[in-house]
């Protein structure tokens, strides 16, 4: 028999009745009925229970192991009494008798628990991640990533993709976060950096020739802490393809992901139709360049309806150059505690608030109000049809700008009783994040966003740049290598009108993936950093490894990355990235498990002629 | 159509004659045959030949481009005539009349030909990799590289190996090579390393109750320069299972590598046999821990046969402690020149020389030179039977030690006429390296080394610790991890005699795949660094993860590595680790093309707490 096991602890059944096996794992739980040890023996693939009577030859050896500990048994299967059968899990008709034991790894006091629901400090997880994660929701999340990395791998390779390992000790790579340096020892004084991404060898493959490359890339950015991403790296399914348009990357990554969330979604439902939205239409229709479309809502532009009106906030606001009113359509949302509540919201984020305006039915209280008669004259007047019923619109705004107005409004929103609109007013950027969050909250609350879908939607159009408003200076809105859409010509006029062949993907609110057809013309390429303001001098020294290449034969190629931890993240429901993640560094980009980062020995830094500065 | 290719430069053939097609690709060749232009366009793919007449509206444009060109062409397919059909490519049997012609990517004069076989110095080489790679072998070894990667992949699956990345920011890890360090800007004048493998990471996992745990992991090690290695970093396998002994891991990881050997290895033939061979054997066999088994050659202790001897120089030696006299046979080997050309060999190799016997027929010469005749006497003597004629042996060393003692040694080699054997004394470890290495020469020399073969051995029982010739300290021999054999009690004994459940694989000369059982106990872990010196803080110090984690119900486990550059090296049949590496460095770990590495910016610097020491 083998020295550890004849089956996993998921293996036994009904048909293995009468079977002598021999098991190894953890004691997950032990329970003492009546002096018959029950043992729960956990491993990687599941749990058998284990027993023991006071008649067995090892009943005082057995009596000894504690929660936790390794060991390897050796006993009889026998059928559990019926009303026994435990349906959850998979042995759960059988139990094991145990004829011997042999202790394996025993468990000091345990400073976590794996059984059981407790919760502990994330300090300590990480310290004693080792039993964190032998926790069922961790063993099942690192399972779920190996599973969706396999899954992603194996349809790429469906596609013809290759997968190509690039440099990880490199130079300083152009995506315009920190790099994390690395001192070299041959040539002291000098640093490799690890890549931020494979911007660049991506691109250079293309220009070597391959014409479908893909990997699953770790990528490092020194970063400063934040909840839901790691200080040091992460990982990308990084993509490229030579001889393409947008829309061939578009159509080469949809049924990938589509694929993986079919098969790892937990039956959520997956949008196919995935939308192409511009960059302004989904920063005035949802707010965001990644909005969730599981949510209904989409803002609409109603600034016609307030020029000139009884609201003198907005109508004077409208005869600022660049203002416009927008207003948030919240369907079922019309009552005055909801909308004082996203008000309230409003002011939380900042703003003075967020006008707005419900659809209710005509109540004797409102006549009486409006009429300034009593309540019991009004519902007379109702009763006797002197004051028509039905639907009437409520909120200091709709008082302000009349009723014909208001009229217009809701019909544009195309909004009926029991409906609610907010708004929001002044230059675009400057309340486009506000209502993009105030968006989702409604969404939210009102039950209006499906938790049980993953909506998909290409953002389109980025603009090429962006201006500074305090220097009005321009610079690149993203990374400075995708193709301007029109070329040359285009970079001729107003830079700011100029957009680009770069596009990401959201889902559900997040940018899953983010890519863009490269700018493989050295010419149109200096131009565009020209007038960023960089001089070809600049751009030969930060991306020469890229800018020379493309002076041999660089064919049109394009691609993109998708964020794998984000991908496991939605999948397995965690909204903390250190959930998905092995051995993550805690927030302060330290491994207390590990020990890192340490003091170096005085001789390393000799060796990379390196001195540390004494710090205050 | 699209806008770039309706079919890529591989898939025309008889079936497209009379379509409209549009392909792009690099101009391989241009060639003018009489007013016509040839065109080679060649992709990842392929090459389809592309022609265009004076009569074409775009000759003058296509008359204008170059090698390497990037270019985009419409066109006609037309069948070639049949005594113009090229059975060597798949679409030679057609051709493309161009129609239209766009340039997607102009090229500057070229610093290196892609077409044909000219050799570049290797700077020229690595500073235009992107040209370089565009040649036909370098894209087939980078894609070879990338389909074993593919293949073992799957073939772990298969096996039920999940893939877990481990991190590669993280602490110093103890493999006994330099680490890279990374500096910390959260924490100035502490550092991160890059992992030189991820052992301690993968037993963690194990300790987490992961059962069988794989990895294309990427490994760092800042090491010397050397021609077959890479001066920063390289790929293996990395696999861990849990309770298991050595016979399984030998089990999961030869099929996987039969099965890339015979995928990829050309037809060669795969070795099924793997013999197992213990360290002490394969040094007392073939003078390696990693010997080339394709070569027939096993050595053999022939000390008994010169113990009190003519030859007064073994003879001497044998009285020594600890000395061996060890033939190495040589079938096919037996002629004087060749013996004189090892025995330089082996002053080559320092030696004094190296002591041989060869076996021939009896000639006339030699029984004239043994018997102080003439040779005309000596033919007489022969012919008439006085003297015995057919083997003798011949060499210095048969006639110092006799016929006799000759004969015996023929006979224990299994030596017969045309054969040598070549001799060495003293003790084994002063020269068992050269033993081996002649061994290796006479193999290929005499063509007895099946160079269509791979051909693997497990070496296993490596010795735990090693002795310092010089300072008599007690080290480990290999990796401090290994589970000795025997346990504590085989601790208590000779530290020497200690054998670990340690293994190497050695296919065709080279160490293939390296792995252990570990040692999980902590107790034994502390026992074995207490032998070689450590002390209990030092070792909780150096590997206070894994120890640490050992302490809480730790399973038996073990694994491998297996290194993936080498691997492909071998079937790719090159044997500069440069040539399967996408974008290596040069042997002084720089990367002209991209320039790595580099200053830093002194507000980088200044942001890690760091200084550089000016150097003289």
């Amino acid at each position: 028999m083998h020295a550890y096991r004849s089956h996993t602890c998921a293996d036994l059944s009904k048909k293995n009745v009468g079977d002598k096996v021999r098991l190894s794992g953890w004691v997950h739980r032990v329970r003492d009925h009546g002096g018959i040890l029950f043992i729960d023996l956990r491993d990687h693939y599941g749990i058998t229970q284990v027993l023991c009577d006071p008649d067995s030859p090892v009943f005082a050896d057995v009596e000894k192991v504690r929660s936790e500990w390794c060991i390897r048994i050796d006993g009889e299967v026998k059928a559990r009494a019926d009303d026994l059968v435990n349906t959850k899990i998979p042995t759960g008709e059988i139990e094991v008798f145990v004829r011997d034991i042999e202790v394996l790894g025993p468990s000091k006091e345990l400073p976590l628990q794996v059984f059981g629901d407790q919760e502990y400090p994330e300090e300590t997880r990480l310290r004693y991640r080792y039993l964190d994660l032998r926790r069922e929701k961790m063993q099942d999340n690192m399972v779920l990533r190996s599973d969706v990395v396999s899954s992603i791998r194996k349809r790429m390779w469906d596609q013809n993709f290759k997968e190509f390992q690039t440099p990880i000790i490199t130079a300083s790579s152009p995506e315009g976060a920190r790099d994390f340096l690395v001192p070299s020892r041959l040539h002291p004084g000098k640093f490799y950096a690890l890549p931020q991404a494979p911007q660049q060898f991506k691109q250079l493959l293309m220009v070597s020739g391959f014409d479908k490359y893909f990997q699953i890339a770790p990528c490092f950015r020194d970063e400063d802490p934040r909840a839901d991403r790691s200080p040091t790296d992460f990982y990308q399914l990084d993509l490229e393809m030579s001889f393409v348009e947008q829309q061939d990357v578009f159509d080469t990554i949809q049924p990938v992901l589509t694929g993986i969330f079919e098969e790892f979604g937990g039956g959520k439902a997956v949008d196919q139709e995935w939308p192409q939205i511009s960059y302004k239409d989904a920063a005035l229709w949802y707010g965001s360049d990644k909005p969730d479309l599981r949510n209904p809502i989409k803002m609409q532009v109603v600034s016609d309806h307030f020029a000139g009106s009884g609201f003198a906030i907005f109508a004077k606001l409208l005869e600022q150059e660049g203002t416009e009113i927008r207003a948030i359509p919240a369907p079922t949302g019309g009552s005055r505690k909801f909308c004082d509540r996203m008000n309230a919201f409003a002011q939380k984020e900042g703003l003075p608030g967020m006008g707005y305006i419900f659809w209710r039915e005509k109540t004797a209280d409102s006549v009486a109000q409006e009429l300034g008669i009593t309540v019991k004259e009004a519902q007379a007047k109702l009763k006797a049809g002197e004051v028509e019923g039905g639907m009437e619109a409520a909120g200091p705004l709709a008082k302000n700008i009349g009723p014909e107005r208001t009229e217009a409004i809701r019909q544009q929103l195309g909004l009926t009783v029991g409906d609610a609109a907010f708004f929001l007013g002044g230059k675009p950027k400057s309340f486009e994040g506000v209502a993009g969050r105030a968006r989702n909250v409604i969404g939210a609350e009102l039950g209006l966003t499906d938790e049980n879908r993953f909506a998909f939607a290409w953002i389109v159009d980025f603009p090429i740049y962006e201006k500074d408003e305090e220097t009005g200076k321009i610079d690149f809105e993203h990374n400075p290598f995708s193709m301007p859409q029109g070329g040359m010509d285009a970079l001729m006029g107003d830079p700011l009108e100029v957009l680009g062949y770069q596009y990401d993907l959201a889902c559900n609110g997040y940018e899953l993936v983010s890519g863009a057809i490269r700018n493989h013309k050295p010419e149109i390429m200096f131009k565009a950093f020209e007038i960023a303001g960089y001089g070809k001098d600049e751009v030969e020294k930060r991306f020469g490894g890229m800018v020379n290449a493309f002076q041999y034969g660089a064919p049109p190629h394009g691609g993109c990355a998708a964020g794998i931890d984000r991908i496991v993240m939605l999948l397995a429901e965690e909204a903390n990235i250190r959930e998905v993640i092995l051995f993550p560094m805690n927030q302060r980009a330290e491994d207390l498990m590990m020990n890192a980062p340490s003091e170096p020995q005085s001789d390393q830094l000799m060796e990379l002629g390196l001195r540390v500065i004494p710090q205050d």
